[in-house]
C-alpha cells in the first residue's frame, strides 16, 4: 500500500526517501527517483515530512518510537500516520511529536491498493490545524479527497475502525443471509440478485455477496487475517471507552474459527464459511447442501 | 399496508371484495368501488383469486385456516399470500390448497405503505408454474416487478425474510458503530457523511444512519415489535433447517431489551438506543457523551 | 421417563390406567397390575387424577386438548403435568380444566430414569392450593421431594427450564474453557482436577467435565436434540416476557450447530465438541491439538 | 493480597524485604520483622527468591522489566510470579529469567485474601523442575496445596484464567436466570434453595446466587473491573492459540456495559444487575417486576 503512494508523491515533484523493512522492495520507487535508506530514523532525518504506512500498532510503536524517528525527524517537521492503528497510539504519538516540537496528522485511508494508484484513496484526516495544514500538500497528493474530522488524532482512527467495522458487519451478514436460504434450497446468487439488486442496493453487500455467492475467495483482496486484526482494534477502540459492540465480538469469535480452521490468508469475505459450515453446509463452491439439513 | 395494494387492484379494473378485522377500515376503498364483508370466508366464497395481507401467522392462520377460506374458496382459485410469514405456514398452505383443488402463491413484498401506493413494491413470489399464471394479474396490478425465486412457496418468504433479517444487521451495526464514535466524541453524522456518503454508499446505511444520529424514532416507519417479529421469523426459519443464526440472536436480544424498555412502538431503528444505552450514552438526543466514560 | 414413574405408582398401591403412543411399550406396567388402553382420553375416563409425562409442548397438546382428555376427565379430577412444557402451556390447560371443573397442577422433575426408579425425583410443583391437595399422593409417591413454587402453575414449568439453562450453560462453560486449556496444552481432566476438584467443588462440573474430558457421548444421558428443545423453551419463555437471555441465544445457536454436524442423538455434553470444533481441535477423544494453533 | 502472604512467610522463618507501590503500605509487615525497600530492583538484590504479586501485566512489566528485577536479582535465584497474568507474559519472564541464568515458576493463587491469611490459597504452579524445586518452600509455607500442571509456566497462567473464567460464567448464567424468573414473579432465593439447594449444589451458584438474590453488591469481595480485567485476559488468551471463547465475549461485553454504567468498583456478581437491566427489571434490591413486561 505503502508504493503507490510513495509512487504519487514523486510523481507531484516531492523529494522522496523511503524504508521498507524488506530491502529491496522499494526498487521500483528508486528508479523512479526515490533514495532508499536502510533505517527509519534515516528516513526521518532532515525530512519536512515523514509518511508511515504499516501493518499495525507493533510495527508503527517498532519504527517511529523505538526506531528513533522522533528524535531523528526536526523541529517543525510532521508526521503523516496512514496506517490502520489504534486512536490510543495515534494519541501517543501526537503528545511525542509535539513534546519534540513536531506535528502530528493521523490519515488513515480507506481504498485498495489499486485506488492508491488511481489518487482514488479517501483520506480520513485529523490533528491540530498547523498539523493539517503542513501535511496537506502530502495529503493532496495522494487521494481524491481529504476529510477532516477535528483535531483529535485518534477521531481519525476511530472512523477509519468504525468504518471497517461496518464492512465487517455487511460480510457477517451476508454470511448468515446465504447459510439461511440455501438451506432451504435457494441460490445465494438468485436472492443477491433480488434482496440487494432491487431493495437494498448496497455496492458492498454487492460485491462481497457475488464473492461469497461464488465462494471466491482467492486471490485475497484483503486477507482475512487482517479482517481479525481490525476488528481487535474495533474491540479495543471500544474497551477504552466502555462501549461493548457485541455484533465486533461476535465476528472476532468468528474470524478466531477461521483462523483455526487455517483461512487466515483467504480473502476475509471467507468468514461467510464459518457461517456455512456452522450450518452443516458444505463450503467447497458446488452451492450444494449439505449434512444435518434439520 | 393492504389498502394501497387493494386500491392498485381496483385501479387495474378487478372487482373486489374485501375484509378487514377493524371493520369500517375499508370504508375507502368502498367508496372507490369495493364490497365489504365481515368474514374472511365470505371473502373467498365465489373468487377467483383470494390476496392475504395480514400482520403474522397467527393472523393468517386464523383467517385462512380456522377462518374457513380453504372450505369457502372454490376448486381452480388461487390464493396470493402477501403476508411476511414463515415458510412453514407457506409450505402447509400450499398443501391446503392443493388438496382442495386450488392454488397458492407466496408473494411477500419489500416495500412501505406509500411505495405500495405508488405501484412501487417488489414481489418476491414462488409457487407452482400454474399458481403463478392464475396469481400474475394481480401481481402485474400492484408491483413494480415481480420476482421469482421457484416453485417452493415457502422460498418466496425465505428470500423476504432473510432480506429484512438484512435490513436489520444494518440497523445493528449502525448503532453500534455511533456508540462507539460518540464515546470517542465524533458526531455520528460526520461519522456517516464520511464512511457512507464516500466509500460504502449504501442507501440503506444512509437513511437508517440519518435517523439514527438524528434520533428520530418518531414517527414510526416500521415499529420496533414489528421488527422484533421479523427477526423471530429468520430464527425460527434457521432453526427448522438447523441454520444458527448468531447475528439475529443477538439482535433478537436486543429488540426484547428494547421492548422491555417500552420501545415497541417507535421505528425499528430505536435499536440503536440499546448499543447507546449499553455505552452508558444518554439517548435524549443531545449527541452529548455519557456516563462512565472509560 | 414415564414407566418408572408409573411402576412407583403401582407400589403405591394406586390403581393405574395406562396409555403410550407406542402400543406395547406398557408391557411391564401391564404385568405388575396397570391396565392398558389404546388413547389418553380413555386413560383419563373415569379417573380421579391423570398424570402426563411426555416429549415437548406438541405432545402434550396432541394428548391432552386434541386426544380429549379435558372432556373425559370428570369434574372434581386432577391432571398432574409431568413434562418439561412451556409455561403458557402450563396456563392454558390450567385455565382448559378450569373451566371443566377440574384441577391442574404442574409437576415437572428434576432428575434422570434410573432417579425416578429410585424414587429420587425432585418435584417442582405450583398450582392451586386445592389442586396441589389433590395431587399430593401422587406426588409423594414418586418423588424423593415435592418443591412448591406457589399458585401460578406456570411459575413451576419455569423454574424447570431455569434449572436446566443453568445446567446447560455449565456445559458450554466447561466446553469453551476445554477448548481453551488444551488449545494451550494442557490436559483437561487435569484442569478439572484442579480447578472443580479443588476450587469450583460442583458436582456438575465434575459429572460434565469427566463426559466432555473423556469425550464420551455414548451412551446419551439426555440427548443433545432433547438439550436443544430446553432451549428453544427457555428463550421463548424469556421472550414472552421481554427477559433477553444471550447466554441461551449463544447455547441455541451452538445446539443448531451440533445438530446441523448430525450430533443430535448423543448427550448434550457433545455441545462441547462445537466449542473444540470452532478452536480447530480434533473431537476423536485423542485429547490432541488440533489445526490452527495461532 | 501479598500482605498476607508474606505474613506467612515471616511466620514460617523467612528473611523478608518488601516493596509496594504505596509507601508505608507495609508497616505492619515491617513491625513483624520485614525489611521495606523503595523499589523492585532492590527488593531483588542479593535475594535467593523474589515473590511478585501485582495487579495485571502492565503492573508486572513495570516492576520486574521496567524496575529492573532481572538485572538486579543473582544468578540461581528464582522468581516466583503468583500474580494472575497473561500465559504470554508468563513465558516472556521465564525467557528473560532463564537467559540471566535464574530460574521462574508461575504460581497464580485462588482464594481471596481471607483464605490468604489463613494460607487456604490453592496454589497452581509451572515451571521448569528445579525452578518448581527452588521455589517449593515459599510455595508451602504460603498455600493449602501446591498443584502443578507441568513445565510451560504459561500453564499455570492459562488454568488460572480459565478458572476464572468458569467462575464469571456462573454469575452470568445465574443473572440471565434471575431475570427470567423474575420476570414471571417467581422469587430468585426460592428459585435458587430448589435449583441449586437440591439439585445442582454448586457452592458457586450458592453463594453467588444468595449475593444476586439479596442484590449485594457492596462490599466487593472481588471488584467488577477486576472481572473485566480477568475476562480480557481470558479472550487474550483464547486470541493467542485462536480459540473463540463467544462466552468469554459476551461476558466481556456485559462487564463494559456495566462498568459503562458505574459500576466498576462494586462486587463482580453486580453484572447480573445488567441481565436484569436489559429485562427492564429494577435493579435496587425490591425484587419487584419492572417495565415492559410483556
Amino acid at each position: 500500500m505503502g508504493a503507490p503512494i510513495a509512487r504519487n508523491l514523486l510523481d507531484a515533484g516531492h523529494t522522496l526517501t523511503v524504508y521498507n523493512r524488506t530491502p529491496g522492495r522499494a526498487k521500483d520507487l528508486v528508479s523512479h527517483g526515490a533514495r532508499e535508506v536502510p533505517s527509519p530514523a534515516m528516513a526521518a532525518t532532515g525530512a519536512e515530512a515523514i509518511v508511515t504506512m504499516l501493518a499495525d500498532d507493533p510495527a508503527v510503536t517498532a519504527s517511529v518510537v523505538d526506531g528513533g524517528v522522533v528524535q531523528a525527524l526536526g523541529r517543525g517537521a510532521v508526521h503523516v500516520s496512514m496506517s490502520t492503528i489504534s486512536p490510543a497510539l495515534s494519541r501517543r504519538l501526537a503528545d511525542a511529536h509535539r513534546g519534540a516540537g513536531q506535528a502530528y496528522v493521523a490519515a488513515p485511508v480507506f481504498g485498495r491498493p489499486d485506488a492508491a494508484a488511481a489518487k482514488r484513496l479517501w483520506i480520513v484526516a485529523a490533528g491540530a490545524a498547523d498539523a493539517l495544514g503542513a501535511a496537506w500538500p502530502i495529503l493532496d497528493a495522494v487521494g481524491q479527497e481529504v476529510l477532516v474530522v477535528g483535531d483529535d488524532p485518534g477521531a481519525a482512527n476511530v472512523v477509519k475502525i468504525a468504518g471497517n467495522f461496518l464492512l465487517a458487519a455487511a460480510i457477517e451478514a451476508i454470511g448468515e443471509a446465504f447459510a439461511l436460504v440455501r438451506k432451504h434450497g435457494i441460490d445465494p446468487a438468485r436472492f443477491l440478485e433480488i434482496v440487494n439488486g432491487k431493495v437494498l442496493r448496497s455496492p458492498v453487500y454487492e460485491s462481497y455477496g457475488a464473492l461469497i455467492a461464488a465462494q471466491r475467495y482467492e486471490p485475497a483482496g484483503f486477507k482475512l487475517k487482517h479482517g481479525l486484526k481490525d476488528i481487535r482494534l474495533a474491540l479495543q477502540t471500544g474497551d477504552e471507552v466502555a462501549a461493548p459492540l457485541p455484533l465486533a465480538s461476535l465476528m472476532r469469535d468468528h474470524y478466531l474459527a477461521a483462523v483455526a480452521r487455517g483461512w487466515g490468508e483467504i480473502d476475509w469475505a471467507a468468514l461467510a464459511k464459518v457461517s456455512a459450515e456452522n450450518a452443516g453446509l458444505t463450503t467447497s463452491g458446488d452451492g450444494g447442501r449439505g449434512r444435518g439439513d434439520g
